[in-house]
C-alpha cells in the first residue's frame, strides 16, 4: 500500500481487518517494523483519539513520530496556486508539504472541510495539493470527506462482534448542536459496503449522503424501520450535503432505548466524540450494547495495520534522508 | 502501588525517599522496567516542571509517552454526569476517560481547582471521576487538593540535606499576586507528617490550611517564631481554604534574609515558580541556602521511583491493548 | 565543541561541513551516539522547519528529546535582574534556566528579536543570560541574531552543489510584509566569509547590514551588477538594522527569472518560509533552479552534526542528573 487515504487504496479488506485482529492479540511483535522510519503527523484541526492511537500505533511498529499542530502553531498555509502572498499566509503549501515530506517516510495528515462550498471540499482540495507535492506516502488522519482509519477500526470492531457472516449495519444520522462534515457517514458507508456487509442507512429528508459511496445500501427516511433487527447500529451526525453544510433540526432522531425494541441484541457505535442525550442517549452508552470504547481502543490496531502495509510498500531502499543527490565535493 | 494521589497510596514512604535516591545515583540501570508500556500525560492546566520531569522519568524508564495538553487543545470536558451536552463541552469525561486509559498502562493527569467551590474542590470532583471511569491506574501531576509528586521531591531534598534524623521543617505563607490552589501546602505537609518530621507552619490569620492534613503539626501566626531553629525553610503561596479562594495581601510576610537571624543554617525551599521579591527575596533565592533547583530536579527520581512502583504493580499479564476480548470470526 | 550559536563556536567549518555530508550518506550509523542523553527544544517563538528538523537529528542520534512551546503555553518569563515580580511574568529565567539545565544534557533555544531597541537585540539579552543561568551546553535555534543551523544548512546545501572552489555567492535583499530580523542574513554572511566564499551583498540604501558579520563581502545598491555570474543567490527579506526595525518598501527588489540573464547557471536559494511573487516569482521557485527544499532537508544533517560534535564535547562523567550531590541520609 503507498497511500491511505480511501478503502480504494485497500486491496482486501477483509485481510487487512484480519491483520488488525492479529496485531491486537500480538501488539509487541513488529517491534522493529518502522525501524529507522518517520512518522509525520500534522494536524491542520484538533485531534484526540487521531493523534493518540496513530503515536501509539507507530511506538508500537518502532517507528520515530514527528507531530505538529499547524493550526495551533498558526502557521496558515496559501492553498491557491497563483496567489501573491502579501496577506497573512506565511507559507505555500507547496514549500510545507514539500519540506516536510523530505523529513519523514510516511506523512500522516488531517485536513477538515470548510463545509462552504461542497465542490472544493469534495475535490479534497488541501489533501490533493499535500500529497502532490510531498512526494511521499500519505496516510489520512480524516479528509474533507473521509475518515479510512476510523472505518476500519469500526469494521474491526463488528467483525470481532458479529455472530453472523453478514450482519445487519444500520447508519442512523443523529441529531447535533453544530454542523459536522460528512466524512465519517461517508466513508462508514464506503468501508460496510466493501465488506459486502448489509447495510441500511437511515436519515431525515434532505441529509443524503453523497452517492458515491452508498451505492448498494438501503436508504430510508423511516428510522424505525431500518432499525428493525439490526445487529449493529451506528449513530452519526452529518450536515447536509445537498443544501451544503446545512444543519436540521428534529431531536426526534435521537437514538434511544425505546426504538430498539425490534433489535434485542444490536450493538450501539459511535465514533467518538459524542454529545450525551443529544445525539444518542446516556442509557444507550452507558449500557453494556455500547461498543464506543472498543471502537476507540481499536483505531490503535487499525493504525499499525495500515502502518505496516505501508511500511512494507516503501521502496527497499528508500531512504527519506536521500531523496536528494549529494554532490559533495 | 496501583494508584498514586496522595502519600496514603504508598506503604512506606522512606523506602520510597530511599529508592528515589538510588535512582539518582544510577539513573540508567532500569532502561527496560517500562519496555511495551505506554504512560499518557493529561494536562488540564499549564505545566513546565511536572511535564517535563515526568516525560524524562518515563524516558529513562524506557516507557513510551502520548502527552495531550487538554486544556490548550480546546478540548473542553463535560463533567456532570445527566448532562443534556447541547452546550460548548465537546466530550464528556465517562468516554474521554474510558478512551484513554485504553491507550495507556498508566495515566498522568493533571487537573487544577476552580477555586470556587470548596466542597467540589476538595471532593476531587474531576480527579475521582476521571480515575472511576478510566479504569487505569493513575498518577496526580497535581490535582484539586494535592501534589504529591511535588512533596516526594521535596522529602528526596530535605533527606539529602539533612544533618540531624528529625530537622525542624517550616512551612511558611507567602505573598503572591494572584489566588492559588492550598494542594503544594496540603501535599507537602501531608508528607513531611507521614515522614514523622518536625513541621511547623506559619501563616497569617484567616489562611488556615484543612486539618485533614496538619494533624501533628505546629500552627502558629507567628513567622519569627516559627523560623527560629528551623532546619529547612519551604515558602508558599496558597489562597484561603475557609474564605474559599480569597487571597491575602501583606507583603510583611516575605520572607528576607534577615529573617533567619536564628536559623542560620536554614535551608530555604520552593516548588517553582517563585515571584522574586515577592513571595521571597531574590537574595535568598542566589544564595547557597537556596536549594530550589536541586527541588525541582528531584522531580525526575520522584516521578521515576513512583512510576517504577507502578509499574511493579501492574498485573503481570496486563496488556492496555487487550482490554476488550477479540473475538474474531 | 561545547555551545553553538556563531560560527566563531566551530573549529574548522570544512570539517564541520563535510561531517554533515557523511552523515547525510549514512543517517543511521549512530543510533547510539547520544544513548541516555537528553536533548531539550525550548522555543519562545514559532518552528517549523527548525523543529522537526532538530528533533529528527536528535532521533536519528539516538538521543531523548523534550520539547516545550514557551510562548504557547504561556510561560512568560521575566528577563530583568532586581525585578519585583508583582506583574504578569510567572517565573523568572534564572529559575528557569537553571531548571531546564538539570533536564537536560544540552538545550536548545530559539528566541527571536523584538526589534525595537537595537542594542538589547544584538547583546543577545535572552541567550546570554539563559546560557549563563542553565549551566548546560546550548544549541541556537535562531537567536535575536544569528541563526547559525540554518546557515550550516545553506553552506552544505552549496558545498553539495559547487562546481568551482570558490562559488560566486549573492545574497540579495527582498520586499516582504513584515518586518523581519536580521538573523538570518546575518549568519549566512559570517558563514559564507568563514568558508572563504567569493560573498556580494546587494540591498537597497538603508538597509545595511551590522558590519561585524560582512567584512569581506562586496557590497553593494545595485542588484543587476551583483547577480552578474553568480552561482548561488540567496534571496531574503530583513529589516533595517539601522533605523531600526523598519522596512522598506520597494517591489522592484523581488528576484524574478530576467534578473538572472548574466547568470545562466545560478541556483536559487531561500531559508523559507517564502512570499511566493513577494520575495521571489513563483516561476524560480518551481525552477530546477531551486535549492529551496534540499536546503530544508539538509538542515537535519546540520543539527546532527552540530549535535553529534556537542555530544563528543559532554564530559565523559557529565550526567545531567547527576548536577546535585547526593546526601543520602
Amino acid at each position: 500500500m503507498k497511500h491511505f487515504t480511501t478503502v480504494h487504496d485497500v486491496h482486501d479488506v477483509h485481510a487487512l481487518v484480519a491483520e488488525a485482529i492479529a496485531l491486537k492479540q500480538n501488539p509487541f511483535a513488529h517491534r522493529d517494523a518502522g525501524l529507522n522510519k518517520t512518522l509525520g503527523l500534522f494536524f491542520m484541526n484538533p485531534s484526540l483519539r487521531t493523534r493518540l492511537s496513530t503515536q501509539k500505533a507507530a511506538q508500537l511498529l518502532g517507528m520515530n513520530v514527528l507531530a505538529m499542530n499547524m493550526d495551533k502553531d498558526g502557521w496558515a498555509l496559501e492553498l491557491e496556486d497563483g496567489a501573491v502572498m502579501n496577506g497573512s499566509k506565511v507559507e505555500h503549501i507547496r514549500e510545507a508539504a514539500a519540506v516536510l515530506g523530505q523529513y519523514c517516510d510516511i506523512i500522516g495528515l488531517r485536513s477538515f472541510p470548510e463545509l462552504h462550498d461542497r465542490a472544493t471540499d469534495y475535490s479534497e482540495h488541501t489533501f490533493v495539493k499535500f500529497l502532490h507535492h510531498c512526494k511521499t506516502p500519505v496516510l489520512s488522519l480524516e479528509s474533507a470527506t473521509l475518515h479510512p482509519l476510523q472505518s476500519l477500526a469500526d469494521l474491526i470492531t463488528i467483525q470481532s462482534h458479529a455472530v453472523k457472516p453478514k450482519p445487519k449495519v444500520v447508519l442512523t444520522w443523529a441529531p447535533h448542536v453544530k454542523a459536522l462534515p460528512q466524512a465519517v457517514a461517508n466513508s462508514f458507508a464506503e468501508w460496510i459496503l466493501a465488506a459486502e456487509m448489509d447495510l441500511t442507512i437511515a436519515h431525515p429528508p434532505g441529509m443524503e449522503l453523497c452517492a458515491d459511496y452508498t451505492a448498494g445500501a438501503t436508504i430510508t427516511h423511516n428510522q424505525d424501520e431500518a432499525l428493525a433487527d439490526a445487529d449493529f447500529v451506528y449513530v452519526k451526525n452529518w450536515s447536509s450535503s445537498n443544501d451544503y453544510g446545512k444543519t436540521y433540526d428534529d431531536a426526534s432522531w435521537m437514538l434511544t432505548p425505546g426504538k430498539l425494541h425490534n433489535a434485542p441484541d444490536a450493538k450501539i457505535m459511535h465514533c467518538l466524540p459524542v454529545r450525551r442525550d443529544v445525539e444518542l442517549s446516556a442509557a444507550l452508552l452507558d449500557s453494556n450494547r455500547s461498543l464506543v470504547t472498543e471502537q476507540a481502543a481499536n483505531r490503535v490496531f487499525a493504525a499499525m495495520a495500515v502502518l505496516k502495509r505501508m511500511l512494507e510498500g516503501l521502496p527497499q531502499t528508500q531512504n527519506a534522508m536521500q531523496h536528494e543527490t549529494v554532490n559533495a565535493l
